[in-house]
């Protein structure tokens, strides 16, 4: 066994002791009565978590694998597809559609900041029969999230495009509520604000999404959507699924339900708004701008001097805590804290302590704040 | 937890406790020396298990996934391919080479035996610049297997073809190995011969294989065989990886080794032999012709008046055995047991002797001969 640490990376995060322990349920049939009772609930619960009235498939994959799913069932050679593009995770989004045979009109913002709706628009005049418009909700390489997804759902409708959103690392940390803002296909990861291991990716699709999806069915096989939709009718897969990881799920989904989602939520939200406060008190500068701050991925500029390998690895070493580099061209630039999953007061805490005693050491400068005090203060309740 | 049953499935199958409770190791950083550890243990055991020395990936994805890697990485539109099918996932595989957009030119046999050489050879003759032969060298809807895998690599090599394996029901439990067959790309998967639990599949690549996928690299993402290789030298995946199963995965190999995988390819023919004296012993008919037999999936005819979901049921509740039913137009004609994984005179003993006592309630009739005391014969030395 290695070592137990605590994983504040934006994904995969710490997992409870209950959810880790579900995996051992015994193997079981995938084609039995016992699969479907397990499957139902995973449905059931799932579409509560997307906040929708459609319907919701299991993929055996990563998040990455839930988006291209999302995508390739929609776009088609010779089709339009608005991306948003503020980081790693829009300009993957952007080579699928291409991958698709497709055109991607990139809607684009200087990373750390987020496009405007008024971009998005102009790019719909301009484009008028864009098929689809793909927005990244929560970039976990910059730290950003896209709050105007009601307003983006309006301006889908408008232009009769098909609403696709990667929430792969906010869905459930963040609001998403999928019909509420016109949402045709959704995609989220396990591993992400849901505390579940790595390895499942479940999409949500619209009426609208499913019908064209079922008459215009993509010519592969894994991540052909209206397989899933006819297996899952009859509460199974048509791929052996991960059977360990599913019951993993099954139980990460009752304990967000145990606490309810609006409240997981806000939890969330106070525990981002803490780390930031926090880091500012160090007098950290914050990468992402204020309007573009993410609920989950908390991205902060080093300090001149800080090397990125000595600052993670002291971390680590001396407070087992697990923080991500940069992504990208970020590297040795930035790191980032995962604020997801079972995140509170224990993870914000001992994670602001750790990073302001390593930065103490490794720059010899005391904060005249106590950061950890200011943290604190905007966990009240929790 | 669900109850623990005796899993005769053709995959998932029994998992040895050891390798459940390998999941349980605390999350790791999938970006982190530890994981690299973990990779790289991995990457050499799966490449011994291959019989390799070029290169494995690992795919969070079902064995599906894994073929569907092998073949859309190598097949392109317009080209040609010639595939054996003699079941269904023969027909998997021919949708997807038709899904790359391509020909398939299909060698079929009758369901219950496999294609010869001979057909092949003509399939070549008449379409000599076929850029690939793909084989499924395990029918599990059959319970047949194709046995002259050298001749195929000869014949493919003779031609220039590809030479593509979908080995996911029998690598690890009859003899696969890569570089003398002259494989191109074989996969496989976590839940059947390695008695791993499903979700993880492994993909290994020729030299030459490499160089064409390598210049001529898939337009999406997750089924990308070049960015699994990229990340693979530095002992990482691209996208996040089930870490669970890859723990599990690497306690599963362990247990290969110290088996032996020539010891463990004899074990699975000698249960294979057993089940299937067993089985005649009882009166029945075996599905597959002798020289088709598979040695990992077992498959028999129902006697006339059994019913399948009563045969099933009971052996479920009264012995906990759970065996699967036919495939597609063999449902309640056929059942099939797997024998693979951690099968053994156990999993054998106890499988014959509940069918024997079930069928024997079910038809009212005795045998003649004792199944158990035929099938143990067969067992010497296990």
């Amino acid at each position: 066994m290695n070592l137990r640490k605590l994983i504040m990376l934006p994904g995969p995060t710490n997992v409870p002791d209950r959810v880790m322990v579900a995996m051992l349920n015994p193997v079981m049939g995938h084609r039995t009565p016992e699969f479907s009772v397990l499957m139902k609930g995973i449905l059931d619960k799932s579409k509560q978590v997307f906040q929708t009235s459609g319907d919701v498939i299991v993929l055996t994959a990563s998040g990455t694998g839930g988006v291209e799913a999302a995508i390739t069932n929609i776009v088609k050679p010779g089709d339009k597809a608005v991306v948003t593009v503020y980081g790693e995770f829009g300009e993957r989004a952007a080579d699928l559609v291409k991958g698709c045979g497709a055109e991607a009109v990139k809607i684009e913002s200087h990373f750390g900041d987020i496009p405007k709706i008024d971009q998005l628009e102009e790019a719909f005049e301009k484009n008028p029969k864009a098929k689809a418009l793909v927005i990244v909700a929560n970039e976990t390489s910059t730290g950003c999230s896209f709050k105007q997804l009601k307003q983006a759902g309006d301006l889908a409708a408008k232009y009769g495009a098909y609403f696709i959103i990667d929430a792969v690392s906010n869905l459930a940390g963040e609001d998403v509520p999928f019909d509420k803002i016109g949402a045709d296909v959704v995609a989220t990861g396990s591993q992400k604000c849901l505390a579940a291991p790595p390895g499942l990716a479940m999409v949500a699709i619209s009426e609208k999404a499913k019908k064209y999806i079922t008459e215009n069915p993509p010519s592969l096989l894994y991540y052909n959507i209206p397989r899933y939709l006819k297996y899952a009718k009859e509460l199974q897969t048509p791929f052996t699924p991960a059977l360990p990881l599913y019951h993993a799920l099954d139980e990460a989904l009752n304990m967000v339900f145990e606490e309810g989602l609006q409240q997981r939520i806000k939890r969330h939200t106070m525990c981002a708004d803490a780390f930031y406060s926090g880091f500012k008190a160090m007098g950290l500068e914050l990468f992402a701008k204020e309007r573009a701050r993410s609920n989950t991925v908390i991205a902060v500029n080093y300090p001149k001097g800080i090397d990125d390998k000595q600052f993670r690895g002291t971390l680590d070493r001396d407070h087992r805590v697990i923080v991500a580099g940069g992504f990208g061209e970020y590297k040795g630039k930035v790191f980032r804290v995962g604020s997801m999953g079972e995140v509170s007061r224990y993870h914000v805490l001992t994670t602001i302590a750790a990073v302001n005693q390593t930065l103490k050491e490794l720059t010899g400068q005391v904060n005249s704040k106590n950061p950890t005090e200011v943290a604190k203060a905007k966990l009240a309740g929790l």
